[in-house]
């Protein structure tokens, strides 16, 4: 009987210390909400980045200001430290504004809007004009073969699936045409290649992107350029009509030598694990069109807001908490790679990492690229979320940056956000400031806050304990 | 062991059963989101009413348009009726661009944005020219008093709190002195009253919304008008400065007698119980500025697109459904009140309505407003709704239109939407189809479809008759 009595006093003593856990994990969360909707830093931030400097492809003049801007941003937070880790980036410019159109023999001829794609060789000073190859995807090239693809340019045109309800599903349907169609064609010979523009809306803006040309030699390198959903879909009736219409453009966009760049990067020391990281970010280099206040502005500046927020909350955080803004993730992910090198030299333990670059819009919740025992500890913080409206701790990817430092014990996640109107702005002059929304903004980084608190707090080493204990 | 057996037999085959139901369930599910996606028509019906139409306020030409233009369109839809059920509206107008400034008596005078309360007086037709007073809410006049308040314009300047998530809970914190400002300022002698808008964007755009002078005679009422956000800042800024500057405005809005107008009905007869009803609807008026593609616009062709939905798809349905399309939502209800008076008088049995009229945006959920027993009901059918990111099925209000349907046994239900941005468009000149996402309308409107065909397809009188032998 007194074992008994003395077993329900530890029982009740443990819920007890759970529920006081619970109230007191709340209170904070709420705090990390009020400083961010009430005295946020994120949108003026992102108003800087966005109109004061711009759009900041890697190696260009708005990329290095990015860098200098933000570090010196995250000087005045009172970090522990702040520093710029160096990194070799591609260089690729777009010159001129690029110029096309579609002539048939009677008809005059029709301008239409397309935007180099990243990486690409320019055509020849004076253009290029050819006939041109409608093809649904890569595995159509094989189909038509060299004798129909040879001299002409292939018109990659199949469109994001609308009915997947996660937009980035039908985006990964597709992008293969855009990062792959040049080098693919160019085995059939092709002149060059024109790619349907990857979003969802049906307008003028052509949406840009990486591609590579693999090991293709530099003389078998074709111009490759995305053409805007209204005229992708203009230039297939074209073609229906009329298989002998001409399609001229041209692009005088440059590769140059690498150049050296930055991930910047700041930290506050933990407190009784400072050799355990856990890193938070997103990408300072954008596309050059628009301002990249989407992606990844949104993302720089909520990492940023995270660590802002934890310094006005007076989290004293029992790990290192480490923003990482990563450069070059549009076009090399060198930063990512880099970042992911130097931990690994130098062994620092990464237990998480975070990243956001899906766009500013509502937070919706978590993708998490962590083992079964992980993502349940995740998931049973859910009921903490649920007055931001943040439903979702699924498993799946990350984000680009981060997953270098994958390594089978560190967690990795990505923000959720909305979806459905990011691939109206990506890699596009419509990924403005204008379409970020203030409070959207606001809510994601209370919500990575929020989430870097419980992993920060409750850590993953007891299920790695418990884990290990059963092998 | 045979009755073992035997029982063992039965709940297998019951088991099943529901496997299968939710197997069909889930697949009708998934084809309404299809048909919505792929083949949707509420985005060009939006697009019609939006800008070939435009703002549709009770008692005009373009709200008698919309009446037109919906029924026709749903005639199109081969529902088994279509109707217009006729019903008084109040007619306002603005009248001229309203025009005001703030004058201090040292510096030049400084235009600001306003708009005419929806059924404000206007003001003397050369304007009105006063001092101010700024107050946080209504129950600062009795603090003030009369001595301070007789002869001066009350400027209500209570911003919607930024910390609260559900934005509709910051509105509905601010929106009596919207409603009720003006009314109860006359009573302590204010010569008119300015309101600060209802919105979290900090802005040039004022938003009107609907006023009452309550039981005041003509004779005391006095003209109220909205001011921008940026300008209500400003205002309470000067006036730090400067207690004695003068604010002039000068509207000519005017009331009119009432005129008749209708709520466009159509309905779909079930083939089991066809004397049982199903509602969906939204409103069919909207302000005058912007076109309201937002408030209500997305509403209207949302529940229009459910019946276009269920034909497509081949849905039979047991209950009769109707679409309801109401008018005059925004500044009397009197369609709302009509439509559940006639319902009564008819003895129609509504066993379910659900209102969208939170905006276009990205669906969250619903809002329910029902006995526990329905609530849980609704909440089982939560899992089939998670492909889609649906995972708000909350107690709560629904709509305004179709609250008066309220009898204690109708379930009611309201879509939510993603709340974020809709404040910035709410009765403004920015409420315009530009801002209403195609996608996120669609999403909207298969959510909606789905919602109804279960509620059809299960009803809720299982609950019902055991809640009568629990009794």
């Amino acid at each position: 009987m007194k074992k008994l009595i003395a077993l329900l006093i530890i029982l009740s003593a443990w819920v007890t210390q759970a529920q006081n856990q619970q109230q007191e994990d709340s209170l904070t969360i709420r705090k990390l909400y009020d400083l961010s909707l009430l005295q946020g830093q994120s949108y003026p931030w992102l108003e800087h980045l966005s109109n004061k400097i711009g759009g900041r492809l890697s190696g260009s003049l708005e990329a290095q200001r990015a860098v200098e801007y933000t570090k010196a941003e995250l000087e005045q937070l009172g970090l522990d430290r702040v520093w710029l880790q160096p990194v070799m980036v591609p260089k690729w410019t777009r010159g001129n504004p690029e110029y096309a159109y579609v002539q048939t023999q009677e008809g005059p001829s029709t301008v239409v809007n397309i935007l180099a794609l990243g990486g690409s060789v320019a055509t020849p000073e004076t253009g290029l004009r050819a006939k041109v190859i409608e093809v649904q995807g890569l595995e159509d090239l094989a189909r038509y073969g060299r004798p129909q693809i040879e001299g002409k340019i292939v018109f990659f045109n199949r469109p994001m699936r609308a009915d997947l309800i996660h937009t980035f599903s039908a985006y990964g349907g597709c992008v293969d045409q855009r990062y792959s169609g040049a080098a693919e064609a160019a085995k059939y010979g092709a002149a060059g290649v024109i790619v349907r523009s990857l979003s969802h809306k049906i307008d003028d803006h052509p949406h840009t992107g990486a591609m590579s040309y693999g090991d293709l030699p530099n003389n078998k390198r074709i111009p490759a350029a995305a053409i805007s959903t209204k005229d992708a879909d203009y230039l297939s009736g074209m073609l229906k009509l009329n298989k002998d219409l001409d399609f001229y453009y041209k692009m005088s966009c440059r590769n140059f030598e690498d150049v050296e760049s930055y991930n910047v990067i700041g930290e506050i020391k933990g407190t009784e694990r400072p050799d355990e990281y856990i890193v938070v970010g997103g990408h300072l280099d954008s596309w050059d069109v628009g301002d990249g206040a989407h992606d990844d502005g949104a993302g720089v500046v909520q990492s940023m807001e995270v660590l802002r927020l934890f310094r006005e909350a007076g989290i004293r955080p029992k790990r290192t908490i480490r923003v990482v803004l990563f450069m070059n993730e549009e076009n090399g992910l060198r930063g990512g790679n880099k970042y992911a090198e130097e931990a690994k030299m130098r062994k620092e333990n990464h237990i998480f990492a975070l990243e956001s670059d899906a766009g500013g819009f509502t937070p919706r919740g978590f993708s998490i690229d962590a083992r079964d025992s992980q993502h349940e500890k995740i998931q049973s913080w859910k009921p903490l979320f649920k007055p931001y409206l943040i439903h979702y701790f699924e498993k799946g990817g990350s984000g680009a940056d981060i997953s270098p430092l994958k390594n089978g014990s560190t967690v990795l996640a990505g923000l959720r956000p909305d979806s459905q109107r990011y691939f109206d702005h990506h890699h596009a002059a419509t990924d403005t400031f204008e379409a970020v929304n203030k409070r959207e903004l606001e809510l994601g980084a209370a919500t990575m806050a929020s989430f870097i608190y419980l992993v920060d707090k409750y850590g993953f080493d007891d299920i790695q304990n418990e884990e290990e204990i059963l092998k």
